[in-house]
């Protein structure tokens, strides 16, 4: 076979033990904090209906255009999800009888056919949770305190920039901006901090937004970190939008203020993300001290996706939060240097006494004890090197001379001590 | 929106909360197994090169058949695996440098396209270990020993039958099937408890196998469960690979003899398993009291995969086990009557005070309890019945008085009891 056929798909890599152990530890935090806060797992199938995930309550056109499609071989046209959102929503349309408010969390592999950047993939892993019947601001509250928690466990200390739709397509209608352009204009906004106040109105230029709004957005923009909520609510006196950003954002930065939140939670108000289901809140976690500028998670309210998906058109009060595994283990990987600490308790290492050993190594597995027996049959001057090499802390060495005498011995590798114990083979 | 595009794909299916908590701890519990037994997690790419899943070491022509492809922007011809076996080969070949004897454990999604019965999905999830590097019968005692471990742990009391590839290919030169015809009959022996002795000597007639032959399989076959080992140990003078084979389960009934396991692993010398990778020792898990016919796991030994695939043609000593999640699952709920036992520690009921049941939930949390705050603004007589319906025990109700007496009510909903606590808020 060429060597081609067994190197990975491009985008696409293999977690090997060490990465693995990590990653595996971040997905048990996280479920584990999930469940403190009552959500509950549920899992949904990779391959859907294309039809589903085109759907315009999906990911966009920009998303869509990375959607690996496939046809299966009862002529169906399926793709690969690409996010875990749309299969929640479908399955609260497809199960109308689920108890309100369902809050539910899921951890699972996504797919998009999209340019390879650093630390980007074509199949990577999400964690996301999302509460459905929550109208009031509490939903988004508790999510954000899930996320700080969340995140402490894995000791990440993280700021959560916050912002609403509503403010932000009200500050830019009092700015000028139509209303038919507003979601164009939001688009490009969300492109702030990468691209800067100037590349943000080159874009407007570009997307022939009138001269005397793009002056009015510059200056706006240009006012920064000095703008908080009450500049707003001088603007808001007239136009409905504003004033309803306004009323939510109070809401939540009280709850956040009694919950003692307010440190690690940011009101910006230029924040946009870029997804056009957002109907509410938005916000976009980072590390504390980061040099790592892509978030660590993001979310927002969107109240417009089941009832469209379902056909009723109904409000359903949603909101969401997701985690990347892949940014978190990089941000994991980069704060602690990896020690070499091997996960075993005991490393059994037999002189030609496989069987005994095996017997041993069932006895300590019992009592709850990480145990790998060396079956490869390798000396023992090799097998104590891998040992080392390992960090392995602790190696029993069984020959016929211990069979005999009904003892193991455990020796210790980083004190050189050894003991001997009765076991009965 | 049409209906349509809300349902699930055939063959694929969403799993709802109850489900799920069932097998999220299936995962946890084998995948702590896994790791007293010193295996490490790896995880592959769903999306692979078709090249690389159509080898010949692969799944063999039937699964090919049932593999779903396509093409990505890139052109490439890619397919989504069917197994966790060629990429876990895959994995070993790639990366010559890993230390073996590697133990690997991956839990993962697989997809075929196959036909749909009773209990087979198109997309499942396998739960598999993999050993690279041992030799002796010690690797296939080891497996046999996490699989009753594992099974114990969940519940589940299982039998292992267990055969040898190169007993049954000796046993069937003896009987006078001619070499190159081997690998066919054993794929009809492998139907053997599906067609019975009948059902598989009209497929052999079918495949023309020689009248005498078919004839001598027959007599063979009806010996049933009175031929053990001593039987082929008398006609393995003549013939290697009966030689071989009868060396080998010697050797595992000897480990397992010694590791008290006998009870539950039982020699079936017709046990063919499907797969044609097969080298050696094969097995199949079974529930011992089921009426499940089919089998819960699976595996066995496969020295030529990783050679092959890495294009050396070296024999590379591999044994696998596979569990099939669907299938512990099916087995788990038929034991269990599922009882309505909510999973939450406390329930907190606010009575307009939410942001105040937020920060008792916050407290609560941080002890390690379970805490869902009713958000929704249900009125208390819903919220209550909602909470009787889930078998939710204990309900914290949080009005003003409470929250102006800095006390917070515990309710006990199975005894009645009501408790006051202080609670500074």
């Amino acid at each position: 076979m060429k060597k081609m056929a067994y190197q990975n798909v491009k985008g696409t890599q293999d977690y090997l033990p060490q990465d693995e152990a990590i990653r595996n530890q971040v997905k048990r935090t996280l479920e584990d904090v999930f469940l403190l806060y009552g959500c509950q797992s549920i899992e949904t199938p990779i391959l859907n209906y294309t039809e589903l995930l085109a759907s315009k309550y999906g990911g966009g056109a920009e998303i869509l255009k990375e959607m690996y499609t496939l046809t299966d071989q009862g002529k169906r046209e399926l793709a690969l999800r690409y996010d875990l959102t749309i299969p929640f929503a479908k399955v609260v349309a497809m199960n109308p009888g689920i108890r309100k408010p369902f809050k539910r969390y899921e951890i699972g592999k996504v797919f998009r056919d999209g340019p390879i950047k650093a630390g980007r993939f074509r199949e990577f892993t999400q964690c996301d949770v999302d509460v459905v019947g929550v109208e009031s601001q509490a939903a988004e509250a508790e999510l954000m305190m899930m996320a700080i928690e969340a995140f402490q466990k894995l000791g990440l200390d993280v700021r959560i920039q916050y912002n609403n739709r509503k403010l932000l397509a009200g500050m830019l209608e009092v700015l000028g901006v139509p209303k038919s352009e507003i979601a164009d204009v939001t688009l490009t906004l969300d492109k702030l901090k990468k691209i800067s106040i100037e590349g943000v109105s080159q874009e407007l230029e570009r997307k022939q937004v009138a001269v005397e709004t793009i002056n009015a957005i510059r200056s706006w923009l240009n006012k920064g970190e000095t703008i908080d909520l009450n500049f707003f609510k001088g603007l808001a006196i007239d136009n409905i939008l504003l004033q309803e950003g306004v009323k939510e954002l109070s809401e939540l930065k009280g709850l956040l203020k009694y919950l003692q939140l307010e440190y690690a939670c940011i009101f910006n108000p230029f924040l946009a993300r870029g997804l056009e289901i957002y109907t509410g809140t938005v916000y976009e976690i980072f590390l504390a001290d980061s040099e790592l500028k892509s978030s660590i998670g993001s979310g927002g309210r969107y109240d417009n996706a089941i009832g469209g998906l379902a056909g009723t058109n109904d409000k359903v009060s949603t909101v969401g939060i997701s985690f990347g595994l892949d940014v978190i283990l990089t941000a994991i990987k980069g704060r602690n240097q990896t020690k070499n600490v091997s996960n075993l308790d005991y490393y059994i290492i037999p002189i030609g006494m496989e069987k005994e050993a095996l017997g041993v190594a069932k006895e300590y597995r019992q009592k709850g004890y990480k145990v790998e027996v060396e079956l490869s049959g390798k000396k023992i001057s090799k097998a104590l090197d891998r040992a080392n090499k390992e960090g392995i802390q602790a190696v029993i060495i069984i020959g016929e001379n211990e069979v005999n005498a009904n003892i193991i011995k455990i020796k210790d590798l980083k004190t050189g001590e050894e003991a001997s114990l009765p076991f009965m083979f």
